[in-house]
């Protein structure tokens, strides 16, 4: 099954890289730009019996490394595919 | 207009980030994971008339600024919300 993993940070933490983009993008011109946000983007495959279970250990893959639950929200999206 | 970027390493590209972190998955018992592609997840607010034209203004972010397209895809998102 392949998994694709969004880590954003929580609303209200500060986001320098996101300021520094926004900044970046406001340079070259595209003033219409606002609240840009940086997060991590993961794709993965994972091999499990059900989709329930798959949503079960990626979760917590999530929450013991992958995403610091303190500052950073995630969600996930499953979709059946090669490489399981 | 809400928009989410997704921005991930073209295939055949190395990628030692998610090569670490299938690594650090398998030592904490993750075995069933493979192939763990790190990528960047932007999001943020446009301001444009119409759906095309903000299609096309990010699309031009995207080349100019966000993603290096020698070695990255990328794809985006459209939502109507606030920000805009």
């Amino acid at each position: 099954m392949r998994v694709k993993i969004f880590i954003s940070l929580k609303n209200g933490v500060l986001d320098p890289q996101g300021k520094a983009i926004e900044r970046s993008l406001h340079t070259l011109g595209f003033d219409e730009v606002q609240d840009v946000r940086a997060g991590k983007y993961l794709e993965l495959a994972v091999d499990a019996p059900s989709r329930p279970a798959a949503e079960a250990r990626v979760r917590e893959m999530c929450d013991k490394l992958l995403a610091n639950t303190v500052i950073e929200d995630y969600r996930f999206e499953l979709s059946d595919g090669d490489g399981d």
